[in-house]
């Protein structure tokens, strides 16, 4: 009788323990930055995802607005991001809350970063994904629809944020999806922080979109950095094609429009993200700007 | 009665419940990387400290070896390294166990850094530090100790760890303590990652600790890779003094010693950390290596 109360007490006790779990993280007396999690289900495509959101230091003291910057790929740039903005963040850029977007839970994640980050369905394009996340691609626009429909009015609502700056940050399929962005919601960032965008995806669509763009718009009231590594010139020609990026977009002469590319010398993909990021973060969130 | 076991059985399950909050991160299967918590007494110097030990993706799936990297300044270079090697672990480094030695529970850590990572007592040494973390610098010996004999062959009872190969990573204060642990115990590991050392630090101190060694020693075994911003000579000269360590180490031409250094352009001493991390970890666990 008494094993049956203990086991009904448990199954009872372990919800309440696993939702304290998540919604604090325990370490930051002794040094590592807290942050929060948020559980959210997204309307446009069914998928549930958390939010980690990091609030600066100075957050709690003041009443101040502040930026905030959405990262993918949480597992490294949400840790990147964090520690790049507890050394960086008010001694030599602005302090911003930093956001990650989990992957979609229960998901393979080369299978929910394929499908949430590019814009169109090419199951042809290996790169080193399965099959399974191939067959899954193209679903960047629901995607999308989430983080403006509900991840930001989320963060408008609970947090209190400066709207004249917030950052996108995204690496590898997540810069594509940033690239992505760019050209069909601008308007959803002020800056960018795009690191080695997959240009090669889908016989190099975003070009494709850059152009249908630039025949409705001439303005692109955004400042965008972009970063690729020397040696990625090696399966696909992904230096090659951030600078015919760059040059098709200066060839537009877009209104508002503000432009870095920079190639980071003896960087591989793998290797170009962390130095990537705090010029990334020196170029869109600096003190004098 | 029952409501009186219900309460033994919550005092019983309140630890077990905190417990499982130290230890294991909840995000993992949603993509932010797992990490463990150790709680350590320090015998040297009286302080509790916690370890963050990362292990890597492929550890619970292999019995192998594999070698680790000591971070200090867990605030943002713990999440950093954790970012870095979660992208570029098993990718173009090495896999490695990293691990993170928190500030002492309990104090500033302003004065948990100055105290543990500064070689000397130095009250003059100002740069931003207050007067209560000033005067409780110079006790970095006691700190090294708990790293010898506590932190390590704790690392070697509990993990899988290759003896061949560990790296030490520091930057700023924590450079100054990677410095001098080369002069002092250079054998605590394999490499060292010293970004932007306060090699200003009283008087130069480390140019004296390193004459003193030379002058015991002829062999040094160990890979050194040092960066510092080229921005970085604003307040104190920190890039001509690492310029001069570099000379004062070349002229020793020490036997084994491997050294790199690095004036990393357009970065600052809050901007520099992360990518001279990923530049650091491919000049200390390259694959081909």
């Amino acid at each position: 009788m008494f094993i049956r109360k203990v086991i009904a007490l448990c199954l009872l006790l372990v919800p309440v323990c696993s939702s304290t779990l998540v919604h604090a993280n325990p370490l930051s007396p002794f040094g590592y930055p807290p942050f929060e999690t948020v559980a959210i289900h997204a309307n446009s495509n069914n998928k549930d995802y958390e939010l980690y959101i990091q609030l600066p230091k100075s957050y709690r003291d003041t009443k101040a607005n502040y930026p905030f910057i959405i990262v993918n790929d949480t597992s490294f740039a949400f840790p990147i991001t964090n520690g790049a903005m507890a050394l960086m963040g008010g001694a030599v850029v602005k302090e911003a809350i930093v956001v990650g977007i989990s992957y979609s839970k229960g998901d393979d994640r080369m299978v929910s970063r394929t499908r949430d980050y590019t814009p169109t369905f090419s199951p042809v394009d290996k790169n080193g994904n399965s099959s399974t996340a191939r067959m899954a691609s193209g679903h960047a626009k629901e995607y999308v629809d989430f983080i403006e429909r509900q991840v930001i009015p989320l963060l408008k609502e609970k947090y209190r944020i400066d709207p004249k700056k917030s950052v996108f940050v995204g690496h590898s399929y997540g810069g594509l999806l940033g690239t992505y962005i760019l050209f069909k919601k601008p308007h959803l960032f002020t800056d960018y922080i795009i690191g080695s965008p997959s240009l090669w995806y889908d016989n190099r669509v975003m070009f494709t979109l850059e152009k249908a763009f630039s025949k409705a718009h001439s303005r692109l009231p955004v400042n965008v950095a972009m970063f690729v590594g020397s040696l990625e010139n090696d399966y696909y020609p992904m230096v090659t094609d951030l600078l015919a990026m760059e040059k098709q977009l200066r060839s537009r002469d877009y209104e508002g429009f503000s432009l870095r590319v920079e190639v980071l010398q003896g960087e591989s993909h793998h290797s170009v993200f962390p130095g990537l990021l705090s010029k990334g973060l020196m170029a869109t969130l600096s003190l004098e700007k």
